[in-house]
């Protein structure tokens, strides 16, 4: 199999390195010089919406995929009539745009906070009447890592805050004001569905963001009763709606029990890097044979797991190896404050 | 750290694969064009043998080691004068020939099979009556995966033998003839050992093979109650002799409970390939830790193992994967008989 992959960041180099093993080849494309994936695999550079890219990019490959959620919605449409490719556009319509979004969570009957559109100053001041008083005003596009967010408390002047909101680069003027959830903790579901539709899920992991930036993550998440099976269905109905082919990660807060979808993402996801050593098979392999149209790998966990995310600076390698159970995934970045550069991943055994 | 490895097979490809986790990075040299290892990793085509591309392949290394265990012992020399190497030219001339290799294992005290040097038909002859009836000629250069080896029983004619030996393309007159071993299995034992000394050790690996080709390896072998001790003893001697960094991998026949060396390799081993999925650190990041003067992984097995090699034909990928808990590796290789493929690893995990 000759695979293509549109982005060429970190999660493109680790879903290479699980193909190569499988002795699949790739070509990736990302319109920045040299992203880290560039280092393991051939890769062009160019604009996603670059035609003369696209047919260079796409001659010979027997699927396509993409690592980047930001990816254009036509890029995908217009490779998408050309050759075959997973998950396709329509995942990413919704998942680029929290207003639909969230509109497919609540059409599906998928509990998520309460939320409003807003794309004036007088939507936004009648949308916290009616949200009072903590909420949260989020950019209805290309928020990531905790970008284009603002906390709304009961004191915050309106002005202000449209004036900041609308100030950014992108001088943005859609948004959506939503409810700020109370939560005990953050969860997240990853699940791979196959092209014949049958699914498999990960055990639900615990994560923790800092600035909206995910620090670490755990998995199995403890006391899940229930929560496992629910965060399934929630998935599961996602997938069968959005026709979904490869992994799918949803987010959710745990209030008390009950679990509220955050927001989810078309593609293998940082809370599950711990896959790689701590499930039978990882994200990244299952991701591939999913959109391969070949059989789903076990996703039984192998024991206790923990992701820590390396970011902004690299620790000495030696440190790191230190504990000689540590696993360590350095992506090839260069360090920048805030930037993820890799991650370790522990594994305490079962029995 | 930038490494270079002489060889690009699949064991330059499985190191390659360990090391990009690390976010090294890669340079090969191998004089075959478009060994598999190049589908992933900036490759040099050139003989072992020329300076001009020899001064190309170490520019800007930190560090090289060998895939290949015929790799001329002088290029390892020439590099060392010039760059750090690991394990060095030293194991070469050893494992390169019968003669010193059993002679090292006898001066080390670790039980070998009688053997007697052979360089022509008298002494052939001569090593006949010494070594009754059943024997094996061997190359004492060259050989592997079971070439240039030949079964010699009581009925066995010397002058036939010595004229089937002696006419390969090779016109090899250096030949070992060794006392054949009714072992009632096949082991091996792989060790990796630090530049401080340190050493690590898997647990003994049971191997069957078949033309002396390896078919298949399962670990932890059974019914191993003081052979572990007794194997990693061995190995250590090897290793501590040579002044060993990097993995190490001895062949031993078990006879009875009593080990008998057959031979070593210098370098990473087919029968550790389970160690990918099945130890907590495989062989591959474990050379590359050595190698790199880091911490050794933790050499742990993580259940019951089983190795399969494919061999000539690649079976269809969706049937491989059909066992949901089959670890499939390809290594890119275009199938020819008796060719080394891939391998499935699967494991069944303790508890």
């Amino acid at each position: 199999m000759k695979i293509g992959i549109l982005g060429g960041g970190q999660l493109g180099r680790m879903l290479t390195l699980a193909g190569y093993n499988l002795g699949f080849e790739f070509r990736l494309l990302d319109p920045l010089p040299n992203p880290c994936a560039s280092q393991i695999a051939q890769t062009i550079c160019a604009d996603y919406t670059d035609p003369e890219a696209l047919e260079k990019f796409m001659r010979g490959l027997d699927v396509v995929t993409y690592e980047f959620e930001n990816v254009p919605a036509e890029t995908v449409d217009w490779l998408g009539e050309r050759i075959e490719i997973h998950p396709g556009a329509k995942p990413l319509r919704f998942s680029q745009d929290r207003l639909p979004e969230k509109e497919l969570f609540s059409a599906l009957q998928i509990p998520t906070p309460e939320f409003f559109a807003v794309a004036s100053f007088q939507e936004l001041e009648e949308a916290r009447k009616r949200i009072n008083p903590d909420s949260i005003l989020k950019t209805r596009r290309l928020g990531y890592d905790g970008k284009g967010q603002w906390q709304v408390a009961a004191d915050t002047n309106s002005l202000t805050l449209w004036d900041e909101a609308t100030a950014g680069e992108s001088s943005e003027t859609s948004f959506l004001l939503e409810r700020k959830i109370e939560f005990s903790r953050e969860l997240s579901i990853i699940g791979v569905r196959s092209k014949n539709g049958g699914t498999a899920f990960y055990p639900l992991i615990e994560n923790v963001h800092m600035n909206g930036l995910l620090m670490s993550s755990k998995a199995p998440a403890k006391n899940v009763q229930g929560l496992q099976k629910t965060a399934e269905s929630y998935a599961a109905k996602l997938m069968a709606h959005l026709n979904y082919v490869g992994v799918l990660a949803l987010e959710l807060f745990d209030v008390n029990g009950n679990l509220i979808a955050n927001e989810f993402a078309p593609r293998v996801h940082n809370s599950g890097h711990w896959t790689i050593e701590g499930a039978a098979t990882s994200q990244f392999e299952n991701h591939l044979r999913a959109i391969c149209g070949l059989p789903l790998g076990a996703t039984s966990v192998l024991g206790n797991v923990a992701m820590k995310n390396i970011i902004g600076i690299i620790p000495a390698l030696n440190e790191m190896l230190a504990n000689q159970d540590a696993h360590v995934h350095l992506y090839g970045k260069e360090p920048r404050e805030g930037r993820k550069l890799g991650h370790i991943t522990t594994v305490e055994r079962f029995g």
